[in-house]
């Protein structure tokens, strides 16, 4: 599949670099045509790179891993009219460090940044997902033993049943993925990133995930 | 013990109840004299209950069960002079409704209420715990098989310890507790009622609780 990964950082790079092991044509997106982080990324693995636009211009499935706190102007930098009808895999988090460390959570007005997203492009279909453990993790679920689970959050179910598809290529199996239901459960979810740095600062590992338990 | 018990909803009361089980002596406190919830509270249990002054006058250790969002109107009620060198046990979680369901979160300026009470009441103990879980699971962790964890955020280590003493008479096993470190951890703890919110109506049970899995 053609994919798009918006973003250069870890979760960007980690996530791009494993599309591609598997098989997918991946285009990094970043601000500019030239990020120094996505030309070294595509030269090593033989990926592509180019602007927000260009990676969505090209893709049949958006990957968003940029800053949630930037998430709307990199997609909006993409353009609607790259994004109409594509799935768009949101694993940004909105975390403010203006304050340094610890970071506070951004709640944005629609609640979360996946609805914020899905407001801002009605056309596209977003699904919340990954965004609650290790860029690590994300995509090797396997370094962590036990039921430990990944949720999806999204209103089209066509669209979560590709995001499934794409997971469980990441090794996650059918019974770790909870779906939470309608896309406004990202707002449940995104928080959680600040409880893996918890749980990062207290227990020492980044290979840190959460599980759902019932009776 | 003489404990105080601040609020009257389902978390206040299922609280209070368990520590008169446990033998200790509870009032409940809310902000008249006369709530007509803590009133029947009291008759039923052999507890007693008074203003939020009232019962923080006279206890030794306070738990803040009241909403996340008017916390620090309830404790600022009971009184600077009545939580001094007291150990505030913090279950609140700051959700707004406003908008109807589901709910958004709030984040107080501080980070968490959790820190928002800790600087206005300098004097007192703050602990964040229990706040993750529905209430019935927060006094008989056995309803869900299985290690699922609660966690505790302070910056006093005698606090933290007088808090574990509680939890364990609750029936929480040392190796479910999990000491996030300092209060600021709060701020990760208290949007996990919205995962919460969702697993409910995701999965049906309210008898729900996330795990940490590590390698």
């Amino acid at each position: 599949m053609r994919i798009a990964v918006l973003g250069t950082g870890q979760v960007g790079r980690r996530l791009a670099t494993k599309l591609v092991e598997l098989g997918h044509a991946v285009t990094m997106g970043s601000r500019t045509a030239d990020n120094a982080d996505a030309t070294a990324w595509a030269a090593e693995t033989g990926g592509t790179h180019g602007t927000f636009a260009d990676a969505a211009a090209g893709a049949e499935l958006v990957v968003n891993a940029t800053s949630g706190t930037v998430s709307l102007a990199a997609l909006t930098a993409a353009g609607a009219d790259n994004l109409r009808g594509k799935v768009i895999v949101d694993v940004s988090n909105p975390l403010d460090f203006s304050q340094g460390f610890p970071p506070k959570l951004v709640v944005p007005e629609e609640g979360s940044v996946a609805e914020s997203l899905q407001a801002a492009f009605p056309d596209a279909r977003v699904v919340k997902t990954l965004n609650t453990t290790n860029n690590q993790v994300m995509v090797d679920p396997g370094r962590i033993p036990g039921k430990h689970n990944i949720f999806l959050s999204g209103d089209d179910a066509d669209a979560k049943k590709q995001v499934t598809e794409l997971l469980t290529g990441f090794g996650w199996a059918q019974d770790q993925l909870i779906d939470l239901g309608p896309l406004h459960t990202a707002r449940s979810t995104e928080p959680v990133v600040l409880l893996w740095v918890s749980l990062f600062q207290a227990l020492g590992t980044e290979d840190v995930n959460i599980g759902v338990f019932t009776p």
